[in-house]
């Protein structure tokens, strides 16, 4: 094992810690839309079901979101990689998102959050708590409603799951690279 | 679009979310050590570099850890994913997982933390922070070293990145699956 010490490595660059399951996160704020991608985010809680997503404060989304105050966390296939990459470069700062690549919003179930066509699953969120961590806000939202494609999803303990025959998750692997899973490659070791 | 409502879903289940990658938290304490797979985790900031893992209160390495003060992020290959589903299936309350698996523990740089041999990259973690969210505590660590195996990684940008075409990271997809990614899948949007 080689060895590279704090001062010796610049985390701007981790990306040993890649592949990660990326997700876009999605805010309505009065008549404006916007999505970002965001690579930092994990499940946090069972009951309540709380997930957190890290974004940069410079970041358009973020002052949007603490203002909305409800966002979606949105699970697009690999297939749309190219739309999570955009979403994750471009900002609503200088762009609507949502005309400019073509975005079909449909219809939230609870909250007045982004719900975008394409994707196999949207978290409806309520802001739940923040907190600065160094250069980024880690955001905590509470899950209020899972949307779920039943076209590419299965069931499990009468929960959906995706079925990786019929669609992939997209990862993101640094430097503007996408990866997916092999579903050949599963093995179930319980 | 399918819809579950609060009430009518069990995040316990929420495996749409997966599958995520899945690393190990190792924790010394005097001279007990202990592995814990732990698949809520995220990177949070570049500078200070800090990464978070989502830990159960119930769990033995959630008071070793809080007493310990520091800990190691581990990244084990996809062909040692049964080493990680038994360090996620079994308590260190009731066995030495060291002696139990056969794990052979390399020198750490910085902290007094455990580097098992067979993985691809170690975090050597300070505690940063950490906060009760729901039923599990996040705990943050502030990087203080990062080991890496050349023999499986390659460099970007002078940074240490895993070579899929040589080793896989490793996923857990729930309720004991285990994938791996493609690397004929990787793609260039950047």
């Amino acid at each position: 094992m080689k060895v590279l010490k704090k001062g010796e490595f610049n985390f701007r660059r981790g990306y040993i810690v890649y592949p990660r399951l990326v997700v876009v996160v999605g805010v309505k704020l009065e008549d404006r839309v916007n999505f970002m991608s965001v690579v930092w985010n994990s499940p946090l809680s069972f009951d309540p079901p709380l997930y957190g997503v890290s974004i940069a404060p410079k970041r358009y989304t973020h002052d949007m979101l603490l203002t909305a105050m409800e966002f979606s966390i949105i699970f697009f296939p690999y297939d749309m990689a190219d739309l999570v990459e955009k979403f994750g470069t471009v900002s609503g700062r200088d762009v609507d998102k949502v005309s400019r690549f073509g975005v079909e919003l449909l219809e939230p179930a609870v909250l007045d959050v982004p719900v975008p066509r394409g994707a196999y699953a949207v978290l409806e969120c309520e802001y739940f708590d923040h907190k600065l961590y160094g250069d980024h806000t880690w955001i905590v939202g509470e899950i209020k409603a899972i949307h779920y494609d039943k076209n590419v999803t299965g069931s499990k303990y009468n929960m959906p799951v995706l079925d990786l025959e019929k669609s992939r998750p997209v990862f993101y692997n640094g430097s503007g690279e996408y990866v997916t899973v092999d579903p050949r490659s599963i093995k179930k070791l319980r």
